[in-house]
């Protein structure tokens, strides 16, 4: 079996269209390559030399073969250059756009028949390439200063967009979750999703996996890969081009006709595939399911020092299909008589302005045994609330394997305890209702 | 007719429990006050003088009637002291907590008769009480470092939440809307949703407003005033307790029963009236609504450097009854001639990475007359997009009477380049469906 380790950890690069311009593709991707962990060869007829890397004018004058090439050539050239390519290296990464994606269809393949030829696997056209921040990897032809990376992480993003897989990569930054793969795959001209989800499905690196698509080339071994993956870790799938003109406007966009989408979303949900409704899902679900285990289960406990917050987030979670039973009798009249009168002992649990930090832990304390999920909502602006919370929520969580998720807003505390709770594996999120999106995602729901 | 003035912009306070103590509720409103462009006077019998002020043993001692007086006594005490506040003020806010949420009906009702017998129209209790940035008042128990105030602007807010309020607006400070008047009501011993609303349609500085509501007191009397406001100027509901177990939750949040909620809510919609699903539409209506004005429509020009983004906004706008009709067909054919051929000419018009700023005016300058809205989207991680995109969006919306949002996303410029649009009267969102949401309540439709 193929493991497209060349592909995602090579141990050597060619990079074909390398430039010393450091505002152009091949030299940006030159200098994103820096840090790479392995060796690297600029290819290029202009140049002998570029930022003190040896440049070989054809593919042919390469010193020794490599696991992967990096073709950065206008479209019309890259076929020539895969074929030039053969027995040079098994994996070549197309980034050059200008094939079935703006009706060259024959181009595209051409450049097929190229790389079944040449016996190279490609992956493109019309593509960014892998991110594998382990190696230092980094095939974007986007300037740090434009787009900041994640960190090393568990979470893996298979896109077929470009775009949307770096502004899922940056959200992922932005919110603190890491990532172990990323792949942008374009107009697949040869690897697909499908063979990328059975790659993740055994990558050890790998806990959760975000996938955009626009469309699905062969249904069938589309679904059998899903499921697969799905089989083996959490698999949040975003699919565009739900409406008619999102149809016609994601086949312009990797040349792939979206199909019909209800048929498509009916097989998934019949295959047990959880579907996402829109792209902030996604980050939110990367940051549940990085974090913390799925469970199954459907009991919820909120537990709020803010009433609105509480009534919003029991809707979000009744909304979800998951319940938030009372809390057992004997628990309530314990909580009522250790907690001041004005308290709104029930589920939600109404902590009130009053709250101090200690009394969301001898609720937890209390209620640990009677439900399957905690929701804690900590608005940081009464005085109560410190920083001291984040403390004793760790230390509950780390003697249960039950989710745990906050929603922490309001109050300049805010910012602080959720970057302390997301580090000590705490998912945190900005509004009630996408906390029990959280839950929902942790308790095997869907998306 | 009751204009609310000396509750929403007294010229001068009565601080009944006024304190020295910067970590006490009267503490902290005083010194939330102290930018007050009023007269306040502290009724306290411990102290002679605080912060400079000369301080009153009890009501009846005060030099002059006042406006409005606010009350941060126990509970239990809170009737005796509206009695005394009899022909000493008009208006009254009751910030204590202890009433019907905590099952003290009788207490509210006492509270309710004494307001009446005294003739003094209460709010509260168990709530804030108001926000008006123009005057610097500010009766809400949180300290400056607890709370991010937004700054005066153009969106009004009504919560029966008073956690809700306060995430509310510190989630408008952060996005930059400004506000014109904050309530929080509570319990609705008294002045309820109605007379504020009725209020608000009135007040010339108030251009939207953003309602949370839990429970209705008199639904007709409700519903009429929703639909006197919601005939001036735009308002977004957003209605929790719609689940039963959220039902119960609201009942011990502020201690009135929720109704059935699918009821309400088709009476809702009957009367025209428009309802947001979560907590983060309300935001997203205030960045719409707040910088532009609503027109009647439905066709959306989608313009993007992001091909995946574009599928995703076409689909959200379809899901939210919108279209994304096709360019016609001259003007199709004339952007092809103008753009290059991987530009990928249709709707949404993908300008790809390879975008230049003044693409974007080049396109909408070709579509302005052939749709009722623009969504662009622009991820600034290429090299193309600079702040320049700015002058060229602010311009071309100067010459149109139609909403223009944006999506800007990813890359080190975004959120430059969000502050720049937002101040020039654009409304910018992190995701393509947010944009979307943000069109859809532009162009008239539900939330």
């Amino acid at each position: 079996m193929n493991s497209l380790d060349p592909l995602f950890a090579p141990r050597s690069i060619a990079l074909i269209g390398a430039s010393p311009r450091t505002d152009s593709p091949g030299g940006i991707l030159l200098h994103n390559l820096s840090g790479f962990r392995g060796d690297i060869y600029p290819v290029t007829p202009a140049h002998r030399e570029i930022r003190g890397l040896t440049c070989y004018p054809e593919p042919a004058a390469l010193p020794e073969n490599v696991d992967l090439a990096v073709i950065l050539r206008p479209a019309a050239e890259v076929p020539a250059v895969v074929a030039g390519l053969r027995n040079r290296c098994r994996y070549a990464i197309v980034v050059s756009a200008g094939f079935a994606e703006t009706g060259r269809g024959a181009l595209q393949e051409e450049l097929a028949r190229a790389g079944h030829e040449a016996g190279i696997r490609l992956l493109g056209p019309n593509c960014l390439g892998v991110f594998n921040p382990a190696r230092q990897l980094d095939t974007f032809f986007l300037p740090a200063d434009r787009m900041r990376r994640p960190r090393r992480g568990n979470v893996a993003v298979v896109s077929q967009s470009g775009a949307v897989l770096v502004s899922l990569l940056e959200g992922l930054a932005k919110i603190g979750s890491g990532v172990s793969r990323a792949v942008n795959y374009g107009n697949a001209v040869d690897l697909d999703a499908p063979e990328l989800y059975d790659y993740l499905a055994e990558d050890s690196g790998t806990d959760v996996v975000l996938a955009y698509l626009e469309s699905v080339g062969d249904g069938r071994r589309f679904i059998a890969a899903a499921r697969r993956l799905a089989g083996r870790k959490p698999l949040l799938l975003l699919k565009a081009g739900k409406e008619r003109s999102g149809q016609s406007a994601a086949f312009s966009h990797t040349g792939r006709l979206a199909g019909r989408y209800e048929v498509f979303s009916s097989i998934l949900q019949q295959n047990g595939l959880r579907e996402v409704g829109e792209f902030e899902e996604l980050l939110d679900g990367a940051r549940a399911l990085s974090l913390q285990r799925q469970v199954s289960g459907a009991r919820v406990c909120i537990i709020t020092n803010a009433g609105g917050a509480g009534v919003l987030a029991v809707d979000a979670c009744m909304r979800g299909g998951l319940e938030t039973p009372p809390l057992p009798r004997d628990v309530l009249e314990g909580l009522r008589q250790s907690f001041p009168p004005f308290y709104a002992v029930g589920n939600p649990l109404d902590l009130t302005g009053q709250v101090r930090d200690a009394d969301y832990g001898k609720a937890l304390a209390a209620l640990r045994d009677h439900y399957d999920a905690f929701l804690v909502i900590a608005l940081t602006g009464v005085a109560g609330v410190t920083l001291g919370l984040a403390d004793i929520l760790v230390k509950f969580r780390a003697g249960i394997s039950k989710p745990l998720v906050a929603h922490v807003a309001q109050g300049r505390l805010a910012g602080k305890l959720e970057k302390l709770l997301v580090k000590s594996g705490i998912p945190a999120f900005p509004t009630p209702e996408r906390a029990a999106r959280g839950i929902r995602l942790l308790l095997g729901g869907g998306g």
